[in-house]
């Protein structure tokens, strides 16, 4: 229910309300913490039918205004699902604690002690789409990292995320922290995001996570220190050297296993030398699994029957069975298509040359470089985190895939015994 | 010279050239940066004149202008203070080059093995008043780090600035690296800054140095990720138990040692149950050294000849020899005033008491929180970092003294032999 005339009295508050919060959460310990989380899953087990019933509400509106077959999937909560949901929460019990780590420190010559120590962000908000699992995912990643949340979920998923917002706060509640530690904006819609974008005074940090475009209207819009989550128009290069199986078995892996995820393969770019020994057997290999070849002119004297591959193509990120496919005359022409059309989240290089390897790690700039592995490996889990918040694509604070420490700050712990500067 | 009719492909044209030479810049060896900063460090000798005489012509058109004194001191170079730079470049070339390090790694269940390394942020955008020696600063750290670097420093050391960038430029191509790696702005005047604060596709990050009101324009205006380096309005807490030597010795050191400082003390706040006990011989001490003391109507009472301190006043930074003197009934009262003003860089309390000293470690969010010790200590020389970028106030990236590691991103090398994700 979007209410056009925005009362931002009633944001401030609850704004004001979870930087209050965030002080007693920054002071929780794991202990906790912990507890919270736990109240957090049972919760959601207790409540799986008001759940369900809620999630029942917001799909027969999202099938009334026409949403499509995949976000009404992604819109859907069943009990199983809600089971998996509460069950991840568990895990998160079981990751480490960043707050209170210290990262450095030492002595200095005038004897004052400098330490550096993991403090929570504060207030951290997130601006994502009609998902709700990811309403329980930051919440649970941000209070595990003692930080207070702002959410904004899709309008589609209104009713669902009402009731989870109830259990974080029941949670809250029940172990005697604050409950005001979790708000929304969403009663407010696009007015309440967009104040939420702009809420310098109260909220910390923004991670705006789905589609490029979101993130890019958050960007755009946001005042707040904004975490870009993203996009990934994944490039593999197949060199000269790269060896037949490899090259098959990475592209169909990248490409094929989960084409909807940011890690997926979008461009294949092939050393021309390497073009008539290689691309029969890869792109034999990806049309069996049902995907889409677009093709530049060079691939097309190969491959007749692929599509022409167009300039918008080469910059997009599919999320499905379609791939676009180059020849390029050297490892430097690759670097400049990559350098190009890279959203800098991962590139790969498959080759047995130990020179061109290290170049293309080197030069290619992007969160995840990889040679002679599949894109795929871009992913907090993999990368052995435990939970993942998103895959940051910037350059500042968090590159790749974001775990609990990127959700912290440090500070400076100074102690003196009546020390003065000389 | 202001171009009112901007021709953003001139300045885009510059930008596109920063990104290209970042590329060139990042594979360069610690040897190769050296040596540009040490060509860096003798073309300053040598071109002395050079630069004192275009330093002449902007202290005319300031003085012209009616620029105040302190702002016409800031601008002045004269050989001295030029030798002192160019020695300065010197100690950087002594600092640990920080582009390569792994910070962390490891080797995944499915053998795949990844490293965290150290890379460049690419292009660092740099705004900042008329402070020629800033010129020199920031690009010698960004290059030592890998960096190409855009500069837009304040129109009243135009002419100062030209030789300067002509110096950067000079020694890079001295040394095989590509000039481009240096541009300025700064013939575009304020639409040229305008341009830099919107050029994400150009430049990776921008650090605003200068007054509060140039910090909060740029955070305001950019859309670039922006570094924000602080304003101070920094608080000291003579707790009920604090010892009346540290308190004289540390607010004095504090407040007077250097006034026009982002670290140097505005606030000070007192238990009431110490207040008469310390109090006297504080303020005395600071009178005696010319401050002026803004009290409140409690201090007043035993400093009847004390000014009356303004809501204001305890959300300036004065950078001179004034205070703001407030007593507090508690810790909790002291906590609450400082999380009201302070804007996040240094606070310290004054005490004996071990419990007070860890709730004020632990309660108060701010870059350096300090206990028993000077507010004076907050400054990446004294912290061991060497030359300093700035004091970042935001808790994203980069919180207090920052030194050449944060002026870098990190990357995921990943290697595999053929791995798919399962």
């Amino acid at each position: 229910m979007e209410q056009t005339d925005l009362d931002t009295t009633v944001l401030d508050d609850r704004l004001a309300a979870a930087k209050q919060a965030s002080y007693r959460l920054a002071r929780a310990t794991t202990a906790e913490k912990d507890a919270a989380l736990e109240q957090v899953s049972s919760l959601l087990r207790a409540r799986a039918v008001d759940i369900v019933s809620a999630n029942e509400l917001d799909l027969e509106a999202g099938r009334a205004s026409g949403l499509a077959e995949g976000l009404l999937d992604r819109l859907t909560l069943d009990v199983r699902r809600i089971t998996s949901i509460a069950d991840a929460v568990l895990e998160v019990i079981g990751l480490t604690d960043p707050i209170g780590e210290t990262l450095s420190g030492r002595t200095l010559p005038s004897g004052v002690r400098i330490d550096q120590v993991r403090v929570p962000l504060g207030v951290v908000g997130a601006i994502y789409e009609a998902r709700p699992n990811v309403t329980i995912d930051i919440a649970v990643l941000a209070l595990k990292s003692g930080n207070a949340v702002v959410l904004r979920g899709g309008s589609a998923a209104e009713h669902t995320n009402r009731v989870l917002i109830d259990v974080l706060r029941d949670a809250l509640d029940a172990v005697g922290l604050p409950a005001e530690a979790v708000q929304t904006v969403d009663d407010f819609g696009r007015a309440g995001a967009r104040h939420l974008m702009q809420a310098r005074d109260y909220v910390d940090v923004l991670i705006p996570r789905g589609s490029a475009g979101l993130i890019r209207a958050v960007v755009d819009e946001a005042r707040v220190p904004v975490i870009e989550t993203g996009a990934g128009v994944v490039h593999m290069f197949l060199d000269e050297s790269a060896p037949e199986q490899w090259a098959v078995d990475l592209v169909h892996n990248a490409k094929v296993q989960r084409p909807s995820v940011c890690n997926a393969l979008e461009t294949l770019l092939v050393h021309r030398d390497a073009a008539e020994r290689l691309l029969p057997s890869v792109i034999d290999r990806l049309e069996a699994s049902g995907v889409t070849v677009h093709a530049d002119e060079r691939v097309r004297a190969l491959r007749p029957e692929a599509l022409p591959v167009t300039d918008e193509d080469w910059a997009t990120e599919h999320m499905s069975l379609d791939i676009s496919v180059g020849i390029v005359d050297s490892l430097d022409d690759a670097l400049a298509h990559i350098r190009r059309y890279s959203t800098k989240h991962t590139e790969s290089i498959i080759t047995n040359d130990l020179g061109n390897a290290e170049r293309f790690l080197n030069e290619v700039d992007a969160a995840a470089v990889m040679v002679n592995a599949s894109t795929r490996f871009t992913d907090g889990a993999e990368f052995g985190f435990g939970a993942e918040v998103g895959i940051s694509t910037q350059k500042l604070h968090a590159r790749g895939p974001m775990g609990l420490p990127e959700l912290t700050s440090t500070k400076w712990i100074v102690r003196g015994a009546g020390h003065v500067r000389a």
